[in-house]
């Protein structure tokens, strides 16, 4: 059994690192697919392929579009979405995300600590799981692919 | 053609109402949905009709699960998803409503002041429609039903 | 907002009636459908329409597929599937049931007492509440329907 | 042709192993995937893993959730979903697994003793096949592969 | 419940008008559509309103196109496709609707005769009724509908 | 049986018109609906209600987005989708609207002069029904719904 | 480009092998699948594996279930479904499987001789190509796989 | 990430193989496929196969179904597909291309000249991505695979 997992949310941490290292710590079959974390180069991408512009709205609009089609199959693809909310910002595009693996029927797992608990509280309840730290998310896949347990 | 839209999203202004009474004096013909507006009967629906919980988690768990069942029915049979961002608080919700309406194919509309325009990108990308107030939704949906335009 | 409901599972307590008549006393725009409960009629229909069968495998068989016209389109039909599992039997058809609200996407309530809760634990999972007593589904349906909670 | 098939349901006896054993023994093209099988790890997973809950509900539903993230992958992914109804318990997990395996048109065989033949007669009857031993299985798999029959 | 019945299959005979007045005399709450089921105009509408066609081949095409908008949507919109086989002719047709409807998940009810029997397993594996004659499908609805049975 | 029908494409002469006035004067029942035909409005909605766009492109986009939220609903609820191409123009969103219809299993019906037959082959490919005139159409719409043919 | 092509009707001809040769022959990249074309295998392989039935209907009712496990799987995995209709039998179950692949959306290809051209003319209306030899379905798939004609 | 990459349109320049030879350069893990780019076997393709027909309208037909065996599974089977309208001739088949495309829920990438912008704005608003040249998809899969951009 091969997992497919989407690694959506916070791109100012390393925990998608901490998670492909753990999960090739553990010899995990485990396919893991991110969005651009190129803060820079996900913002500007639009403009830098298919000409400036001088409206913030548009320059945005153009970068978001191309992300997306990376950030769709990325979900598409996926038989797990985790999605990871930071200390800060807005994180709307994360809430989005979870919208859409949502309702294309993903397995769902939302990573954040508990300041952000209430807030949060419809995305938690839309998840098959709700942890805080990647080393749970590795355990989550250890048990799924194995059914072993930590420690 | 009867348009069937959902109002999704801030909850401290009375912005649907607004479009309400909009498509009242305009006489359009269009049904809206919307969640449930009151704040603590939305936060404790759960733990009042199933029973208390100590734990923060579960008791919101209980209750967005409920609240589910609404937003839920309320998306699904809406041919166009208003949804909202105010000017505080986290709204997670309204970008996973956002998200699961542009997966099932719903027209999106999202509203919000210039503020959010960056932050709301990835929203906004996938929108057919990005407002900034409710006058503005009652113009489009009088375009759309009878193809006509303001002033 | 006329929400469908479907009350599949137990069929030896009225639990229906009280869910019809609450419903009915709260005003509630709902439209309530179930399966045959005339336990008899159910496992006989079969062979009294389409003929005797002197295996009791293939007596069940025809009756279980024409009572599948019935559950197939109220659980298609329906925005939210009570499944109730009483105190006796095995019930696995409740079960599946939910299985297929489940897989289509519909809200499930699940109601049964705390004896069957950790051999319902799966089933409960799935669930966007999990009751004890007729009178929460109705206070649920009230819920969804106006926003209002009990007391 | 590769075969997915998933062994759903009776976790206490070795008719998963017996599977496995009969269409290797017959140099079957077939992958073979279940849920897991150890009842201790499957009963404690969620607590282990996202954190201890005092009570027995949220201890069972956050396990039961984790396990849901492997199960419905292993039906989705499978061609065929057998599901096996022992002499013990009630269990419902494995009817809800043959409603979602019906819902999601995956070709459903039921196994289980003549016992349980009426209380099973929904869940037979949206089946393609109901045997009563392992090596019926084995020989359907070679069938539907090979075209050949036993003997 | 309204239930919505698509009468696919032999034109020749009246027993569609059976199960109409069957209905009626019931009093049931039935919606029925069929094919035309006049053998000329079915024959010859593609080419009496696109122009005629040299060619047998396309002359039937253009005709059978045509009647392919009625029956689409009669199957579409149908909760249950009864199919009926009669003595005569190759009735190809009818094993087509025979598949949309199953394929599209409707429930279906096949009609014929024991000589038909093992020529149509495959169709009638597929079915949740098999029964001979026109009332038997009255009995059915009226089954479905009331759960009350004949006699 | 209730037809509903979309009329897409050229806007320029009365066709719709004469088609609407058709079924009426055969006393169909018919549901017709279309995009908007007011050329100037249907350009320029958009910046009439979200704000002007110095750029040309952006300004078609605005408002084709808005056109979309109208078209879509109309080809989304549509029984069977009319595509007529006119004489003039390229007439893209029309090969687009019969290409939406066509994955979305409309009945699709094609109307065009013979000068565009070989540059229309691919979307005439995909039709129930190929024709050039109004009046035709009508045709077709009364045989479905009645059966009976023209003269 | 790998295509996977079903191979459904006709069980007493060679036709199958003719495809299959022409296809290696020409070096095509093309997966083959097929029923069970075993004729005595096909009939009984019900009852072989779960027990003799006295009913013959029940005997093919046994059948034909299994035999739907491999022919679901094989037009569900199929880009291209070939259906042959031979000179003999009602050859229903290949109709219905037409029926079933036209649905699902695969590309189908009708095969036949010019005695049963108006009796399958509904069939060969859902189709995207009618033939009547196999070399023309060699033809097909090397045309689709490589732009290449005959001769 | 495999992208798997779909080339819609005009056939008269040499643009798919710039793409597909830019791919080969950046060392991109990308797969591409086309429609048959030799005219007058894509034209003839259907009467060389199935026999001539005297009616264009019918060598058409035979042939545009043909080619929809190609272009519909390489369009079903792509994660992006890139639809490009070139200076001449009504291409209608490339904007009912993206009709489709954009219904099966794909990423679509739209490219033309600015002489087509106010005649293809139905087409851009459904596209994730609008270009000129065929080295901005080279730079766009570059980005969506690696995140790196241009310079």
């Amino acid at each position: 059994m091969t997992l497919s997992v989407y690694l959506s949310g916070e791109i100012h941490t390393d925990w998608r690192d901490e998670i492909v290292a753990g999960c090739k710590a553990a010899g995990l079959d485990v396919t893991v697919s991110a969005p651009v974390t190129d803060h820079a180069a996900s913002d500007d991408c639009g403009v830098a392929i298919m000409g400036a512009e001088p409206n913030k709205f548009w320059h945005d609009n153009k970068g978001a579009k191309l992300n997306a089609i990376r950030t769709r199959k990325g979900i598409q693809d996926a038989d797990i979405v985790v999605v990871r909310f930071g200390d800060k910002y807005k994180q709307w595009n994360a809430a989005f995300d979870a919208g859409l693996a949502s309702a294309w029927g993903k397995s769902l797992i939302v990573m954040h600590g508990p300041d952000h608990q209430h807030a949060l509280k419809e995305v938690d309840a839309a998840a098959l799981a709700v942890v805080e730290r990647p080393e749970q998310v590795v355990q989550i896949l250890t048990y799924v692919e194995r059914g072993t347990l930590p420690g």
